[in-house]
């Protein structure tokens, strides 16, 4: 029986969500990394490998030597941090493991102090502006590869680039122009760059663009993570539908104001996370759903969190339901970004197994 | 040494916050019961004990569940989640416990279920509307406190009220403005209810008021919690001066982008939060401070996190700084909001012991 603030999730929309991705991949050729980073557990992990997953992306060193326990093929897609130097290098003589470099004095720290192979992948900014080395900035490349040639343990393994700025697009349209860039702009550093380095290949990663996209001609790896779950956020990108949305926070009901309309739930910014999006001029925390037999089905028009203290969460109740609910009462709640929900939460509440799930936070 | 997003407490501001408000308490003739719920940790607790307090609030039953081992005195300062009676009723048991009532259904639910003594607090709504029973709906008041009467565990101690719309202000004046319209309002429930409830005690809580108000005439306890750390979102409120803040966040920098006057650090939603301000018309998400041999010191002007990912940070980073970093050097980073961020790390690193203080979460 749910008490308190659970996250809970729909272990079948989760596989389902997985093993679309895992199709697509296989439909156009390319390899299949998905990010780690939003579920952090091992056993969500195993979900994918039964979708014949063997390789992972993580965006940090402690998720790595988490997930190192049964994953032997591991991208870091961060910009390597050299004072985690030793727990890279004991990471490297555990797994395959990938670094992400952006700047020539991280390469040449790195090319000094390695002492395991590990594979570079140098990262590409394509237009998010987040980090990443400009695509057209051929000198910078230049320098940082010929710092890698004079590594024996360092392997330049392609380009990588995340195209976040595809969360910033307001048409599924929009999406597609700029993953199709994306893939432009890559495939330009490939054939540059292809007849030095034979086996070089092009990583990319968004979950709107990987979701919605049907061209990945001339890359050969995909990186989404987001999509294992979804949220809010994608749900009002249109990377996905509702439907496909995977995990929720239950949160009990604590008191009712009905003269102002509004609900208080136990269910804070400690469970939700802060984050939030403006959806027809409001800016929301989570969206309230339906309670099915079997999970959750349809938004509950009108019903959304309007704002969030540490613990305490108001959701906004129309006059139509005024009378339907009752403190004591457990509503469930979409996230807006499940990746930053599921970071604070302990551990997932199945609700087709009613088992835990647990996480690197459990 | 500092490898990775590190979470910074100055023991000596902190102890220094926490006397000045036991000292201001004192003056001013009210308990302090200070909230818990920013520290969240046993031993930064003990440094209260040594300033002689002897009670707590916090804001959850796991929190209450936490604490118990240490403390014997404590408010929940949260609507009673009537789906946790269990857990109540045996930390009833286990400790001087004072519930939070607002709502008829909740009251008689406890009234019928509640099996050890508990003390219980009438939340006032004074004008944040977040919660509580309208400061005039005497109704209410009335209806909750016949049901309370028909208790024998249940003893009702007084009104308390969180003036959480302080945290709107744009001046210190507005702030003392909430300040002294709370006190009129508690003082007039005061007023009505003392002939019938002799020892009943008015409780006000939120730190921007407890900060700068001198005047507490009729007040019987204060519960501030963000004080003993303070933040940037008080230091913008005009609660705390820039030496009071005692927590900062230790980030590395991984990557640098003078063309776009940028560094990015390991350092993102998960360890600082998605809490945001807006301060001179830019939306920030941290301040970077100098660091000094014994912990930190001013702003460092136009050095502020302008953006945060999962695990990035975005630095702005001005021309004049633009050749001082590289990659590799840690930032010291102002939170915005201190509970936000020490909910989110799993430990304490002081600063002036170089020693690691646990918390709710190690």
């Amino acid at each position: 029986m749910i008490c308190k603030p659970t996250l809970l999730v729909d272990e079948y929309k989760c596989r389902q969500n997985i093993q679309l991705m895992a199709d697509k991949a296989a439909r156009h050729g390319v390899e299949f990394r998905p990010h780690f980073k939003t579920h952090q557990s091992l056993e969500i992990g195993k979900w994918f490998k039964e979708s014949g997953v063997n390789k992972i992306t993580v965006s940090s060193v402690v998720m790595a030597n988490y997930f190192a326990s049964d994953w032997n093929d591991i991208t870091i897609a961060f910009p390597v941090n050299i004072l985690e130097i030793n727990e890279i290098n004991e990471l490297a003589g555990k797994v395959k493991l990938n670094l992400q470099v952006e700047s020539i004095e991280t390469a040449e720290f790195l090319s000094s102090e390695i002492q395991r192979e590990a594979g570079v992948f140098l990262k590409i900014d394509v237009g998010y502006h987040r980090t990443g080395i400009g695509y057209n900035n051929f000198k910078r490349i230049d320098d940082i590869l010929k710092i890698l040639e004079g590594s024996s343990n360092l392997l330049f393994k392609g380009f990588l680039t995340h195209a976040g700025h595809t969360y910033k697009c307001n048409s599924t349209v929009d999406i597609i122009k700029i993953h199709n860039d994306t893939i432009d702009i890559m495939k330009t550093l490939k054939e540059k760059y292809i007849s030095l380095f034979p086996d070089l290949i092009l990583s990319i990663g968004d979950t709107p663009g990987c979701s919605l996209a049907e061209d990945f001609t001339g890359i050969d790896e995909i990186r989404p993570g987001n999509f294992v779950f979804y949220d809010l956020m994608q749900y009002y990108l249109g990377s996905c539908s509702a439907e496909q949305i995977a995990a929720a926070v239950a949160c009990p009901i604590v008191a009712i104001h009905k003269q102002r309309n509004e609900l208080v739930i136990y269910g804070g910014g400690v469970h939700l996370s802060k984050e939030r999006i403006e959806v027809f001029g409001k800016t929301i925390f989570g969206q309230i759903v339906e309670r099915t037999n079997s999970g959750w089905g349809e938004f509950i028009q009108g019903m959304f969190v309007k704002s969030l203290s540490q613990e305490h969460g108001i959701v906004s109740l129309p006059d139509s339901l005024s009378t339907k609910y009752k403190v004591g009462d457990v509503l469930y709640i979409f996230p807006v970004h499940s990746c930053m929900t599921a970071n604070l939460m302990d551990r997932y509440d199945s609700v087709n197994r009613k088992q835990i799930i647990e996480s690197i936070h459990s």
